[in-house]
């Protein structure tokens, strides 16, 4: 057998396990073990009857195009079918022609990475920021700066000194990264000014701007404003991006990008050396859920069914855990962030013995950091586990809390 | 509107549009044009029915999987039951745990690309080649290294030469790509031999190898060997790929790696940031029709199918063609390629007359070629076109060979 280290990459050379998966992998073989971990769908939410008549529909009704190869960009009618719900459902007024399907939100942002990143080029996330982005930049050389969070989201003043002061010093910022409503693993969102705060500092300093938007389609407040940063975009600044793995199903792996007109056509051409385009049968699927109001009516079930579960773990966290620890109190999203403020307390190194001695599972939060900061967090998920075993999972965390 | 230029990545700034996308996208608003360009199979031998009882199965009885997140790697059923076809139908012996189901070959080939490759980096493949793979190498970097074809596929004694000279040279080979059976675009097919040598290369001077097979399981003349390089991989050296896409349907985006357990674990890892994992639902699609014995049947109906498509493209060459054109006798594949030997020919500057006057399409060679050669040669394919447009096809094609 020979060696095999001389014939990788010096990208495959430096990459490193993702914790979450990591963590999946073992937590799977071990039933007694309650995960707070992964951000994954109550699977009893799917909307499994519908979706398997669609799916036979398709392929008997379609099949010679749903089955055939398709457009990289996606199948046009499936565009023009998600330009007129971004319009209706979001106020986005994105042309097909501006649409690109993706294999899920992850093709999505390792697509973005290998268009627009150089080694060494700067990308501003919120800090914390979700995992897997700041792992698609990374892997590019992308250097991550990260502007702090408040109860409302990424702190614009922050990120406009942050962004003054790069640009003074002659730093290329390509983009800037943000998760506006129900941000991932925060649960926060930007009020208008914000957003419009945003938006300004994109225009002045010459910047891009990538809108994540997986979590607004089902919100917990009914006062808290969705209009997403694509809605204030005159200058076509923002590349908007969604997926249907949070309000359908993630097993389809469907995601859309809305781009600026002038950077479509190579995000077009990366794409097609990627997968050449995204299952064609999905794309049907969805079509046929976005045309059936499937979607829609769906997105509005979640919301009270999430809702539940994220005020059982906030009432736990209320009734069990000590005064010691600060918290996110979730407006969007599947996550509750939580951060202890006690010296030494590492949870990063206690997760093995979380799981195996407290029978309970989180994602260290120090790797949603940009600055290596966050050994003393965690990302808490309530949207899997029924809610007695929410409640007993974040019993046992505050054990593990207050014991080591 | 900002100049966006300036936030492109280098691979960005560099690329350029496929000439296969290009025609395809011009020849669908052309009805008159008759199309032998892209490899696309007859959506006529699309199992439809089958596919869409598996589908609506799938979501009904296994939703709670089907519809969700999985594993990088793919379904571990998914593979266990890809492990044993490939012993069964080509004599591989691969553990569930050294096979990563991939969003379609192209997915695969990029994978590959970026787990192994670093810009400089040798590769070298038949010349011609499958113009996707040398796309997916040349953007990330590498040098591409051709070696002759003839009849019997790559002549390995010219690779042994050019294996020897470069490593004299002390330049890095990191691994050879070949199609052995059926080869894209040429047809051809190695005998035992030259797959035997081509394997002992790769053990003499310490290469790995890639082998793509997506064609060999319907072959139009039973005496050629279909046995595959990873069946004499004795030292562990050749990532064996495949595909769902010419003997099921492309549309679901299925394909497969079998890996030296050496480097399973960073593709995996490469792959996690590219879509985290391939459709749930796909694979299962594609484990149920293995499971049922529906691909071993389809691909055995295939055969005659496109055998008698082959025929008729070969016959109207013998018909139509003049002297002065070299062309190969597929056993395999989709594909005719043709060299015309005529001064100043070139298939490339040709095309558009030839959709515009001769309502007749083809891919031009030259894109198949690791060297900038190839100007006078065209891949012609008989897999969509109905015989009786195949051989106007090729009368067309004939003209503008004898006129221009």
């Amino acid at each position: 057998m020979p060696v095999y280290d001389k014939f990788f990459s010096s990208v495959a050379k430096s990459i490193k396990a993702s914790e979450i998966r990591e963590i999946l992998a073992i937590i799977r073989e071990r039933k007694d073990v309650i995960s707070l971990a992964g951000g994954i769908p109550d699977p009893q939410t799917f909307p499994r009857e519908e979706l398997a008549e669609f799916a036979k529909k398709m392929i008997i009704e379609m099949g010679n195009q749903a089955l055939q190869y398709s457009e990289t960009k996606g199948i046009l009618e499936v565009r023009e079918m998600l330009s007129h719900f971004l319009l209706e459902s979001r106020g986005i007024s994105v042309d097909a022609e501006n649409i690109i399907i993706t294999t899920g939100s992850q093709q999505g942002l390792d697509l973005i990475a290998r268009t627009f990143l150089d080694p060494g080029d700067i990308v501003i996330t919120e800090n914390p920021s979700y995992l897997a982005a700041l792992g698609a930049f990374k892997i590019r050389g992308a250097r991550l700066v990260g502007i702090k969070i408040d109860k409302q989201g990424m702190r614009t003043d922050l990120l406009e000194e942050t962004v003054k002061k790069l640009v003074n010093e002659g730093k290329k910022i390509k983009f800037i990264y943000t998760i506006p409503v129900g941000q991932n693993p925060a649960g926060t969102t930007m009020p208008p000014d914000r957003k419009k705060h945003l938006i300004e500092i994109a225009n002045k300093y010459d910047l891009l701007v990538i809108e994540d938007d997986p979590y607004s389609y089902f919100i917990y407040d009914e006062t808290v404003d969705i209009t997403p940063l694509k809605a204030y975009d005159e200058e076509d600044r923002v590349i908007y991006m969604s997926t249907i793995s949070k309000i359908l199903a993630p097993g389809l792996r469907i995601g859309w990008l809305a781009c600026p007109s002038g950077v479509t056509r190579k995000l077009e051409l990366i794409k097609q050396y990627m997968d050449l385009h995204t299952p064609t049968l999905n794309q049907f699927i969805v079509a046929e859920a976005i045309r059936t109001g499937l979607v829609s009516q769906h997105a509005h079930k979640l919301s009270p069914f999430y809702k539940k579960k994220r005020d059982t773990m906030l009432k736990a966290i209320k009734d069990y855990f000590p005064e010691n620890v600060w918290y996110t109190e979730p407006v969007g999203g599947f996550f509750v962030f939580v951060y202890v403020n006690k010296k030494g307390f590492d949870t990063g190194k206690l997760l093995y013995k979380a799981i195996d001695k407290y029978k309970v599972a989180y994602v260290p939060g120090k790797s949603f950091h940009t600055d290596g900061t966050g050994e003393n967090s965690m990302r808490l998920s309530f949207s899997y586990p029924p809610p007695d075993l929410i409640e007993e999972g974040i019993r046992r965390i505050a054990e593990l809390i207050k014991n080591e």
